[in-house]
């Protein structure tokens, strides 16, 4: 009898859902390969905490050969996968290389989206879903107030000191409460010329509440314990301009607008799948939904492509009538899913719908609070706090960077130091560098004038 | 009786020699002004760590205004100093801000050169002295081993694995035996297409010796220590030739040529002064040396300016008839001496001129290898290696550093793991991105092609 070539299982990304698929097919005789754009595991959670100076980038992120080194069966390359062949089994890579699946499984994620407004607002307000991402974030942020130490005009110094965060979901609100801190503990007595508890912090949410997936609760635990951080929460507003020296916001029950002047906006909003959707929808007709993401059969597979799973932030899943969250938690028990699912398959065994076991769902808005909905459960404020702590470096993958992440914030609880903040990576263009001197920046336009006036 | 406006000094740079200046400072009667480009104080010493995987950047750099918080007579601005004029006295910022001062002290330190071939080289051989330097030689040499992985041609594999360090300084020492680590330990098994411990490392010095400022037989050591690392050491040698992916080098004895085929060059050679060398120059008719270093009087002033003050790595100051090593420990001591000066010249005593206790050279080689010259003292092997450890341990300025710095550093002794190795940052130019396929990449130039024949 000849061997038999070993079944080839091709998984895109390296998140929560491709690792989870590696790790649960460890022992199976195939082989697996693992393609990332990175060469590293990114824990998305924590990133919120690199933007405002707590982490390091190296404390939240692992190299996928470090993590996969003793899965014999895998192989990590380095790469993009920009499209796929579905009749010949091969996905294509960058550089028009090819690899060979008998088995695809695609979690390649979401990014941020502007609703429609992208080439105008990326520059400006930048999101956080990539390391550079949240380096960026901390460098404007840190900019910012070694800007206002220089600047002595007091409505400059003002705006420079206003940072706005669009979107009340859990980045927005982790991001706002991690900038209060900074602002009132960690740079206090650090500037001479200006008090940095000064600074202001304004929440963005179109919808009447922040934190809209959890119950009402939660959502007004969360925004008291924001405002009294210092945060200014302004829910059924959306914004309709952002501009290297301004936003402007809409009250969505009066429609007025108003302008506030700053220097430094931050995108916690939409949600935006990654673009292999389009080629899913290109080569096997995948349909997608509002968001781009792709709508999956009950074993996450594609419709006519039983050889073809998606998972993770990229997949549509309906549960219960609703679509699932993108969440690590769903990628993690999807990877799980289809590694046990091609098991099945090659006993001949019965294969059930994939089924979410939602354990509960966590945010932080700061030292000592969060919110948290477990099961029955609603609560907040420290004890929830502590799970959020716990939980979180309980799912750091690699153990050192468990043991790194504890003791660093260890020490940040006990000093309110962040040590991180550097202001570090490439210049901005120069049309959006802080005017480090009165007089300099950009000029506003006239209607806009009009509307600081009326405003 | 009126009161007197307090004196104001204004320190350029927050190096050691800047920094250490400052703090000794914080009792005196003075308004002391900070400034900087970076908002950190960078613990250089460590950089090539940061370069290699083992520590993050946020664990050698400390922000100076956290280092600086308790220092109530210290103002830190962040800006970057282009020009100066010493009749009005005042220093001139890149936006054409101006600061005035009583007495300067100008301590911009050093960055690297290319002998004049700067424009060709700087892009392909990148140098060691920022963060950005840092992170961008790690993500070359960690591309470097993943387009290996996707590489099946094995003549174009061992030119990825092949590692070119140009300068045997201590910068090209500690890179090299830290590199031959990564491959030897951290890597091993991580790859399933080859064998990381295969990688060539080679480090090239034009003189007949590494690290030339140490006694001989340390400089014998440090070369059998890299050897029996794995790192082929040529010694009179110098390089010709950069290119995107071959170097030429040159044999100093035969003026023999021979190419390395090879996609990284790291440049760890000559060393240039901060551009403020040249409006000192300008300004106040500063004697530049050969490496563009200011020359000080024995106060370390400038002839006729007895207000300013040069010192640390721009300063070119000869004792015993030979100029002082820019190292850290005669930056550290000068900025003491100097805000010694000051107060000297406030109660108006006698001021001897600047004189640089050496407290001993260390360089490292690796795990448990370093050389020692202290005093009539010249060892190697294990007890350098520690004292290398606690002496560096002991200098990172703010305690967190040394915590976070101590508990990774004893993580990455015990595991031989190296955490922070992620490929991050902006891409490079594209003539420059390694072929992750065969058969894409730079073409060989004819004459390059011959060489290879001949060599």
């Amino acid at each position: 009898m000849s061997r038999k070539r070993k079944e080839r299982i091709v998984i895109v990304g390296g998140g929560f859902g491709g690792l989870y698929t590696a790790q649960a097919m460890r022992d199976a005789p195939v082989a697996v390969t693992l393609i990332d754009r990175r060469n590293f595991h990114l824990f998305q959670p924590l990133l919120y905490q690199v933007a405002t100076g707590s982490l390091s980038p190296e404390d939240i992120a692992s190299p996928l050969r470090g993590i996969l080194k003793r899965v014999k069966n895998a192989t990590v390359l380095t790469g993009e996968v920009i499209d796929l062949d579905p009749e010949r089994r091969v996905v294509i890579l960058e550089d028009g290389d090819e690899v060979a699946y008998d088995e695809l499984i695609i979690a390649t994620g979401a990014s941020h989206h502007y609703f429609g407004r992208d080439a105008e607002w990326e520059e400006v307000a930048p999101g956080l879903k990539t390391i550079e991402d949240a380096v960026k974030i901390r460098r404007r942020v840190l900019l910012a107030f070694e800007a206002a130490e220089r600047e002595s005009n007091p409505e400059r110094r003002r705006a420079l000191l206003t940072f706005v965060i669009v979107g009340g979901g859990p980045t927005g609100v982790e991001l706002a409460g991690a900038l209060a801190e900074l602002a009132r503990h960690t740079l206090r007595g650090e500037f001479r010329n200006f008090d940095p508890t000064e600074a202001s912090i304004t929440l963005v949410e179109g919808l009447d509440r922040v934190l809209a997936a959890y119950p009402e609760a939660l959502s007004a635990a969360a925004a008291a314990a924001l405002q009294a951080k210092g945060v200014t929460v302004r829910t059924k507003t959306t914004v309709t301009e952002i501009a290297a020296e301004h936003v402007i916001v809409r009250d969505t029950d009066t429609g007025e607008q108003s302008l506030l002047p700053t220097h430094t906006v931050l995108w916690g909003a939409g949600v935006k799948a990654s673009p292999l959707s389009e080629a899913l929808a290109r080569r096997v007709g995948a349909k997608q939904d509002r968001s781009g993401r792709v709508k999956v059969l009950p074993d996450l597979t594609l419709p006519g492509y039983p050889d073809i799973f998606v998972i993770g932030d990229l997949a549509h899943y309906e549960q219960d009538g609703a679509p699932l969250p993108g969440v690590a938690q769903v990628a993690m028990q999807q990877g799980e899913y289809v590694a046990d699912v091609l098991r099945r398959r090659r006993f001949d065994k019965a294969i059930r719908p994939f089924r979410y076991k939602d354990k509960g769902m966590l945010a932080v808005i700061g030292r000592n609070e969060a919110v948290a909905d477990i099961g029955n459960l609603h609560f907040h404020g420290f004890l929830a706090w502590l799970i959020w702590v716990f939980v979180h470096i309980n799912f750091l993958i690699e153990f050192d960077n468990k043991f790194r992440v504890m003791t660093q914030w260890g020490w940040n609880y006990v000093t309110r130091k962040r040590g991180a903040r550097l202001i570090t990576g490439e210049a901005e263009p120069v049309w959006l560098q802080l005017p480090l001197a009165p007089g300099r920046g950009v000029a506003v336009p006239e209607d806009v004038e009009e509307l600081i006036e009326a405003g």
